[in-house]
């Protein structure tokens, strides 16, 4: 089986870092070309910080997916330039894999017209992190049938919102699939304000900030005689690695958009 | 919707006087007699140690199925008497829901076919605990998407057998679905022998034994800067009434044999 | 060395029952006598619900002490009773192991005179959980060293105060050793009231309420790249007996009175 | 109170690197040169991959200390070195802060003979991160009142040796304070090989290993109805910091050698 051909757009982020890095040890991966806001000409090796990887950047992206023989765009710039880089993916018949965030239904809604239009595949993903949204789906799953849950989600104490994303997203996916329920004892009462956490639903969310602590979350169910805790442990930004490994592979035969990793693990 | 009427065979061992509790407190399930091996003409509230209900108790299982207008059999007996009053319940159109274990493949079969043909449904499963069931469900597909797992099953110091029953179940479902792999430094090396457990296919297995411990076992997988757990902690026998409960509930819709608490939870 | 001979008062309640379990098993415990409020006369073995041994019941505390020879009162009442007996047993050179809470600091330091002119000891402990004691003096020290700390606590869902009284203990030994602190981002926002928890000086303290659960704590200390945590789990009453054990065996070396069982982990 | 001038040798390993860092986010400690194998008479400033700071480099670590006036050496290089520089600090009254380890017991003799002769004092420390030195120590004095104790260390799979390094000095300091005791039950069986781990005087260690992974240990005390759980997670280097930073200070008030950070977490 042949390589597939990736183009990396934000190489030079976080994301972005580690997303070379896999591409570079992955046998069946082969980096060609990354798009960049600078360094138009060079060669990643060329570039401070980066690897010693011969691929050109370019700074025009159209003019990189004209040159380039790629298969995938691994997109992982801003918002704004997400939407672009992903409908010019498309019309180069590039399969794009899409970290950014923040695209509206209709935009949504015209990219899948054209991935179904050119039968090629999208895969568009809040979250690559592959342990994260297994958690999230088994949550779900496990609601219907132990629908007593709390979530514990703890962070480094640099986090300035809680609770956070993940567990606001898990509180949602919870309740697509129970009934708004009162938790606790009907008379509990809190000596000390906000013990008993956020309530969303019925369901408590706590969020713990300590430094130390990178970015985990346990989801507890209770049920007669027995608790089952679903626990995601994120350690560093490699954990976004397979999931973008992953989207990089199935796209190839996927002849629609995708939107959340969590479609493609079944 | 009119209740579901229950005989208990087994009222007096630890899962059927739990099995009891929970159908004097459901509303759905109607407890109208049990099967023992003493006590024969008693109601269940002569009997010292069980609650006040009156519910007849035979030591003769066909005398009790063709007297009491029964809709399901909750089993909780010995593996011997386990296939009589099975069958004997199906003759009388009464839904088994089985907690015993040690059925041959052809009695499985043998029973699945008189369930087919008489149009009613059959559940037997080896655990009744949900959490336990849904671990093992979700470690099987976890194990698709990160294939290196370690198990850690802690109970108290009381237990015979290491490791444990659910941790051997555990193992063997992932085996389904990942190819042998090895895991951990290829020269790895035990100073002490037995640090790094049991292997099965490369999987490892930890077993812990201490006093005030009950029953709980965790499945860890991990992946690029992220680990996943799953997590089951058994505190009491009760675990095992939400179970038997939806068993009692489900098998009144199917038409055949089910076997495994799993196939009800989807 | 010869037996401790021991009078159990309040033989059936929760804490009475564990500690007539824990003395009839123990080698170096001997039961001679119990005061109740009922069953005057009567043998342990004749009350049902009680171990079959020869101890004979009392419902008047004085007379049971001056007509059994006995060397230590484990007193599992009620406040009322405690300081009375407590009080009585000292006057019959018998040592108090004390359960009861609710001593005034006139009545402890009127008990401890009596103790020192006597020359024999007392021990008056709110909890008798030996690993929730280490758990608290070893959350105490930590704190020395690693001040940002949270707490949280799990509880089934019958409880109905929210933080439990052992958190707020937690909180209260720490509050001793370190100094009020901001915790957390300085710009830290809830975008759901209570997500953060309850605060004591800066420390969050969060209270889990599921069913299933007993009674369980963490303390987890955070500092640069690592977390600290100390965890206890309650499985069921019998983690009280071998602080009333210990406490048993330790009193008979005092010459004072003791409070609080981490007086004896030394 | 004036600044604490430190000399950081081997400002380029890991440990060195966290140390520099540690040292100019600090208020009180203050970087004025450092020790290397190479890059004599240029600045910290023009090292690549180091912090912009001023402090001299210098090859020849006697020319360093005689040049520099210093109060302590934080010494982080090679066990050959580390000798040879810690004797060299005290030559010059130079307070050492050693991590690094390989010190025979007549080499610590003599350096402790030569602090008491100056009074000045020496902190050698095979391990900086407080939190795992807690750990340690909270485990041995639970050990004496929960002699029941399993242990659970998990590292990343590229970890050579199982168990781990602190896993064996943690049973090493259980084994101080408790007889040897079997644990589990005496006719306890393996069906699979390695499952109850390794055996250290009837201790269990286990040692999981799986990517994703940094350093982690927990050990688990059983009693009645109850478990105490003493648990440090490692997330990075940096966890080393804050035992440099307390060393660096406290041994500024000692007269002799101090060897290990437990001596000075009163």
């Amino acid at each position: 089986m042949s390589n597939i051909r990736v183009i990396i757009a934000g190489p030079r982020g976080k994301m972005g870092k580690a997303a070379v890095q896999m591409v570079e040890s992955d046998n069946q991966l082969e980096l060609v070309a990354c798009i960049d806001r600078k360094y138009n000409g060079l060669s990643l090796k060329d570039i401070e910080g980066l690897p010693s990887l011969d691929a050109q950047v370019y700074t025009d992206a159209r003019e990189c997916m004209s040159e380039q023989d790629a298969d995938v765009l691994v997109e992982l710039t801003t918002p704004e330039n997400g939407y672009v880089h992903t409908r010019l993916a498309l019309e180069h018949n590039i399969r794009p894999v899409v970290g950014t965030t923040g695209f509206t239904q209709e935009q949504l809604d015209e990219l899948r017209k054209m991935c179904e239009d050119k039968g090629i595949g999208a895969v568009i993903a809040p979250n690559f992190a592959i342990g994260a949204v297994l958690m999230m789906q088994f949550s779900k799953w496990a609601a219907k049938h132990m629908p007593q849950v709390e979530i514990i989600e703890k962070h480094h104490d640099q986090k300035l919102d809680a609770p956070s994303g993940t567990a606001l997203k898990t509180a949602q996916l919870i309740q697509d699939v129970r009934e708004k329920q009162q938790q606790g004892h009907a008379d509990e009462k809190e000596t000390l304000q906000g013990a008993r956490g956020a309530d969303v639903d019925g369901m408590k969310i706590h969020s713990v900030r300590l430094p130390g602590l990178v970015a985990h979350q346990e989801v507890i169910f209770g049920g007669h005689g027995q608790t089952l805790t679903i626990k995601h442990d994120s350690y560093n930004r490699e954990s976004f690695m397979s999931g973008v490994k992953l989207a990089s592979e199935k796209v190839m035969g996927l002849q629609t958009l995708v939107y959340g990793l969590e479609h493609l693990l079944d």
